[in-house]
């Protein structure tokens, strides 16, 4: 087993939902191959980005296994299968590794605040079950907790939790991890506007949906980083900075959906309460997206 | 239909469960039997001191069933039916209608942030499915969404939707209800430690698992509010102030279920990741209730 | 020594500049005239009202010594002599002392956010200086410092500090000043929106501007509560209500200049970078001061 | 005139004072020496380091003199000459250009929070008294106003304020500063944890006290991003980061003079209410500044 077998850019697809808010795995299908296409280094279904908690089990089955279909093995995967209790997160767990996942995602999920003791045993149980490498994913906005530097190091320390995933957008967290956990710990930047500084603090991957609008530049910047290019990265980081605050300002499901549409792709339908960008937000996304294009293109 | 049919302290119960992690009706009942036992106005299953977002559907119909056999019409009911999509929610209120509810209460859930739109779209789609009156639920902290007082004032415009819950804990936030939307809007409040400032700012009535453990505090401070005698309420309100901050500061759940257990009622185990207090909490506990007992017999 | 000198209304007057924006004395005695004549209980020259830290100190005696004659007695001073230097303060606290001050009030301002031992070495100071009681006064926004109940607990063990303001506008801090630190300990209110919560609670006395404008109310707020009708306070709090809000949203020295104006009583210049409100903001205040007179006028 | 005679390192002195809480100024000018000797690409006397709203006004005035004396022009200076009202902010503005100040750096200190319409006047005002150029300097925690960035940009179309200083310590305000105000803006860091971020982010220097401290490793950090290495700049950074943290969390005033005493040039003592660090404390900069050397001379 790979422990780690993440680095660069990590492309998250949308899932999208047919006229009745049932999951449409043919175009899902579709999504997922030009983000593989598109030169993504590894691909994370169920994420945020694909609203997994407001998928059913069978949704979330079908939307893994399609996954697997596509890819066939190009680029690694990274499923989410994080769930309010503990019972259905080894469940998920589980399915996604028979179904063939590289590793899973696990944020902790919280209506009540979970105590640190309450942290480690979910992932303790969750680990027994499963020997993929498991992701742990902080984001105290859509997770409602915030798991501290001195708990993820906990973390670490069961056998299968090799990788962390930082989306509190907090740069001076990316620091701790780096200089508290040591030079080898494998931590991703999950804060589209913080990329390069994530970089720059020497963050392994970005975890990110932004490839489904702008994969040569997502790409171009991780490949800049990777030639101790500073200068170059800082230019096409700023390229990009417009569309990342965006996406992240307007919602991740939203916005990539509506940017598809705009690509002609086709983003897919939404799941109640759920709802698609305005107007006047889809206008200025358009706008966003062709000031990008005519520079890029310059470039 | 009594559009208002609450007023005065709304009790809420847990949801104990078994060994297998399953809710344990029958222990249930015996919980629900002491609240309308010792006078709660009202009894709220499948709020978050019910932990009713970790439950699977099959145990949220027995609870709701288990309620209504159990309570008899004796004292009206609102039914927890929240969930994080606008099909589910529908769902789980029509099926606490059809078993008797008095009303039910919806916080609009979310991991993705929700706009003031989709949360007008979801209760709007809620309301046209039954007709028994809602009770809007605000708390930023559990339910992740922070509703505007001008947000509140047009949900209100929703036929059933005729009540509001209090829980940000922030006092003004009342104050702008009373008087932003006028002195008939019903607004009951859910933060423990408000409660004196609350029923001083006009709340009808108190939303609260507190009477699970000290029922005849509880009641005593509102009868004091409604014989208008605010130095009583406030002699009262500090006898209790102490419980009311340990049950939010440790959390309602794991609260009262020790509270029981210390009691001699039993509070029944817990679904993981969700864990009981730690020994030390169990003490500061039972400390604080032995001093409680003490102090009121004496009063 | 009367060690707490204060109860009920403790009126703050501006301090109104001249056209060179320097202190206008004569204009400050009359309007500190109109405090005691509608029947303030206290007059507390030097506050955040009075702009404070923006006056030189030959302004600052200037109006002590003016408060001190224009008075003669008649009701108690409470006079702010912060300063950021504990040099500086023990200056001004010897001459409000000397000028016949009452008390004075101290708020440990802070450019560097200072340590507890730091805050209790600087009252310890001053206390060594005079023999007039000291009123500690917390205001994290203002003072750029958040003093803790366990701190201001330990503030009160010097023997000069006798009464706590909270300024926090959290209702809690007083729940925990009462229950923690015991029913005899004298703390204020300094929170004008939070005027019937933390009455209800149980504090002292009100520190308040709002008496420039409708000492009426503002007084018939506090008899209620020393009649025990709640119900009176309750509707009184919501007559004045608006306007607690607006002058504490739009800044106190500020909104009570343009009352004053409003009024005819004048309220005097202002001393840069400080202004005056906005035409719109001053027409928003007039018509609340024209809503609360008819609403009065009937009551 | 330059418009823009800053680039590097800044480096802040200490206000050291004497027994009887006094500016030292003998001790003053060795430390400054230092501070240039180690090559300090500019020095600002009278920032939060040098305590500057503690100083009485002839304390800032031997500052300045003593800078200006001290370094007879061998590199630029920048004076801190902030106050509550505009007109001491002027006096010593005049004062600064006079004495032969390069520029003059100034924070809108806010007791009462100022209007976006107040700073820009209060610069304005302070602008048409000197010809040298200011830098605008944001920092909400010690200044207690946050500049929003749209301020900012307003600011900048005055004349002389041609720089900006952001010490909110939010990376994403470097980058909306670069992305929303242009290219050729020039802003600084002021934030030391923060310090390799913005530098990839486009800082054109960084305001910090820890050239008093470790000045090879803040230069050395300069160069790597001047010479587009970034994989080195990123190690040297990791090396400072325990300090830097440090001297933000425990406050730059007293590390640095704790520090200055452990490395034996004398850091001064301090005017009250502001003490020392406590023993734990330096024993805690001690062992990290042992740490640092031990490192750096295998490096």
């Amino acid at each position: 087993m790979n422990k780690i077998p993440f680095k660069g850019v990590i492309a998250y697809p949308v899932t999208p939902f047919d006229d009745s808010e049932t999951a449409d795995i043919l175009l899902f299908k579709k999504q997922v191959e030009r983000l593989v296409t598109n030169g993504s280094h590894g691909i994370a279904p169920l994420g945020s980005t694909g609203v997994m908690p407001y998928l059913n089990d069978s949704e979330k089955e079908a939307i893994t296994e399609a996954t697997m279909q596509q890819l066939a093995g190009r680029v690694p995967t990274l499923v989410g299968v994080s769930n309010l209790t503990t019972d259905k997160t080894m469940y998920h767990a589980k399915f996604a590794e028979k179904a063939g996942a590289t590793a899973v995602m696990i944020i902790p999920m919280s209506y009540w605040k979970l105590t640190d003791e309450e942290i480690i045993k979910h992932y303790d149980a969750v680990t027994s079950k499963i020997s993929i490498p498991i992701m742990a994913y902080n984001n105290p906005i859509t997770g409602g907790v915030d798991m501290s530097p001195s708990l993820l190091k906990r973390l670490l320390e069961i056998p299968n939790v090799t990788m962390i995933k930082e989306s509190s957008g907090d740069i001076q967290r990316m620091h701790y991890l780096r200089k508290g956990l040591g030079e080898e710990v494998a931590f991703f930047n999950g804060s589209n506007p913080l990329a390069l500084a994530a970089f720059s603090a020497g963050a392994r991957g970005w975890c990110t949906a932004a490839p489904n609008l702008i994969p040569e530049l997502n790409l171009a910047l991780y490949n800049a980083i990777q030639e101790n290019n500073l200068g170059k990265a800082q230019s096409l980081f700023y390229k990009q900075f417009a569309l990342l605050k965006f996406i992240v300002a307007k919602g991740l499901a939203g916005s990539i959906k509506a940017g598809l549409d705009l690509l002609g792709v086709g983003g897919g339908g939404f799941k109640s309460p759920l709802k698609p960008l305005s107007e006047n937000e889809i206008v200025e996304l358009d706008s966003i997206l062709s000031s990008i294009e005519s520079e890029v293109y310059q470039y």
